[in-house]
């Protein structure tokens, strides 16, 4: 039996009760008693919008950076441009240092100093993320200087906090995802309808994000994919100006977001008319997914869902794959932990939510990608994505 | 006389010449040579798509780590996952060295490390950049790893070196900042027909943003204001579900983009009427506006802009300013250098592409911001948005 999708029919209510993040905070300082972290230093967008619920895309301009520090006990403090303490203000958070920035002289690094000292007590261990997937956020060369300030501290890696506590999702959460998904789906299923062959990608891409927006979508942050004669080559692009034609597959890859999480899905589509070696490519990838479905349960690991999707591209006479992965977690961001890779042991937990993404090269420079979104439940995975159809549609 | 607005009618040509790639590189190697830089490591997204012409959302995935290296003489070398393979084939790079990322075990070290020394020779400086508006994207643990398989090199800050180039625009470049500043300026001032007083900021934000893409930008990947009675506490939230009414300011910050290209401007509209205060603020930051294009020619400096600005809103009673700056550069990002502040000494030069952003706190709680987008020319500023009303506009 398919998996049923989750009800995403009504928008779940934006934003999270404080409870919420006082669990994370709870969460998260039970995992530093255990690895003797006296402070955890965060530096990145979703880290510190994770422990306050500080939604803004004003991360977007490089030019400032912004501090978190979550300590033993009590709640994370902020350390913030000026610019930002209105915002933060309407959090859960109630200490709030700010500093009028940019101030290249000292942006914030004395600041940050003093708090941690004071925090953290004179010669902490400070957990920073520093491994896969994470990087700092902010200049190597204030870095360096905050270290100066902080003799006696010792900078331990603490990556595994964030990416332990985000990678299983709350109840709230998964409604946000579900919800995109849902929006998303509808679009994907009308493009049938919205689409012609004889529309430039260009065209074809802003089609796709207006009816997402029309559907509820509050962004569309990533949008690639393109269309190739027979397949397409390559899944990361943007748009040209080339004009799809009879013969052409093409392929629209999204993360559109509700209220900060994403979704990341894609969907395959033929002009015209599409090879027997295209199609049995789709029927391969689909075949795969349903084989991923299968293996997605609480228990098996990331490398298990990874084994179960390439046994179906394999018998099918796959290539290979450039992606490097059959998929992965996704939220606050549009990738996140896990992979679906032969050496990732990540095991299957409930609340995880999962992309399935079994790609492969079916002849030279011709690629067929699918991808679903899924959460892991007690009894196996709940689809967040409505069930792309079986055969590849096809426009006229 | 107002500075006129530069022509957007119609878009320019997507991408660059392999010529102006070229000569990117090619001043960077000149910079390089004095500073004794025997390869250039850059890791963000614009510095790589600034040397290669590289543009995708893919970046948007935190997953995989990219590299270029700017040699001391010829083409850029990128060392990056398969995934982008194909993509960054079809720019004038030569020299593409892949890896199946991601592989945490080591995504990409070895690889990048080989090459480094292959182009730099056993004992080299590396220059990366590492100071104000950069940061390393990639794990901190993974630096510590590299640098662990270059004993002999010297690590120096490069950060001026993109800094000096990008913040003087092309014309090739300039055309496409001037284009979505026109495209966005139509948007704005069609908006008084759009809105109407009973719109949540929600519905407002699609609106803003379904017009901006039916014009013809490629994105809109910031967008944030609000609205409040008699003036606006915050310029960086997300939009709320609550109704605008009479009486509401309500201001809209956007970047939106055309291939690739920002522009970053705001404007103010008042819901069936305006309080004394808020339209003399308006006038107020209009004024400081008029008094930045009148410093901003070539010659003079940043710390110019901000004192000809400031003045003209201390005369006007401000109480302070939240932002830190009054405005900055912009091109590839949303922001960019320099920083129109009282200690940033930057001399204006003909091709700076800069935001003249005066803003200030007319009452407890209550700020007013106005932004335009402008070049710098020979003759002095030139608009690239359409300025706007002196006063500020009001929605029925």
């Amino acid at each position: 039996m398919a998996p049923r999708m989750a009800d995403a029919a009504a928008a779940p209510p934006r934003g999270f009760p404080p409870t919420e993040f006082a669990a994370r905070t709870a969460r998260a300082q039970t995992l530093m008693a255990a690895a003797r972290i006296d402070a955890l230093l965060l530096t990145t967008e979703p880290e510190v919008r994770y422990f306050t619920g500080y939604l803004t895309q004003f991360w977007q301009s490089p030019t400032r950076p912004w501090f978190l520090v979550v300590p033993a006990a009590g709640k994370p403090v902020a350390v913030i441009p000026t610019i930002g303490a209105d915002c933060m203000g309407r959090t859960w958070i109630d200490d709030i240092r700010t500093w009028s920035s940019p101030w290249p002289e000292d942006d914030g690094v004395t600041l940050l100093a003093d708090t941690l000292g004071e925090l953290a007590g004179p010669a902490p261990r400070i957990g920073l993320p520093q491994g896969p997937e994470t990087h700092l956020r902010m200049p190597l060369a204030d870095y360096r200087r905050l270290l100066g300030l902080l003799p006696g501290a010792e900078i331990v890696d603490a990556g595994d906090i964030p990416r332990r506590l985000r990678m299983v999702k709350s109840e709230a959460e998964i409604a946000k995802i579900a919800h995109v998904c849902g929006l998303v789906s509808d679009v994907f299923e009308s493009l049938t309808e919205r689409l012609q062959g004889d529309m430039s990608e260009i065209e074809i891409f802003r089609i796709f994000k207006l009816a997402c927006l029309q559907r509820g979508v509050d962004d569309v942050p990533y949008l690639v994919g393109g269309a190739g004669q027979g397949g397409y080559g390559d899944i990361i692009s943007p748009p040209s100006e080339r004009r799809v034609g009879p013969g052409d597959i093409l392929i629209l890859d999204t993360g559109a977001v509700f209220d900060g999480y994403f979704c990341d899905f894609d969907r395959n589509y033929a002009f015209g008319h599409a090879t027997d070696a295209a199609r049995a490519a789709h029927d391969a990838v689909y075949e795969a997914t349903e084989a991923g479905l299968a293996a997605a349960r609480p228990g098996a690991c990331c490398a298990d869902i990874h084994r179960a999707m390439q046994a179906v591209m394999d018998k099918a006479g796959a290539l290979g794959n450039e992606v490097g992965r059959l998929g992965h977690g996704l939220g606050m961001q549009l990738t996140e932990w896990p992979s679906h890779t032969p050496h990732d042991r990540t095991v299957l937990e409930p609340g995880m939510v999962l992309t399935l993404e079994p790609g492969m090269t079916f002849a030279p420079g011709k690629v067929m990608v699918h991808e679903e979104d899924i959460v892991i439940r007690e009894t196996g995975p709940q689809l967040l994505t409505r069930r792309a159809p079986a055969a590849m549609p096809v426009i006229d």
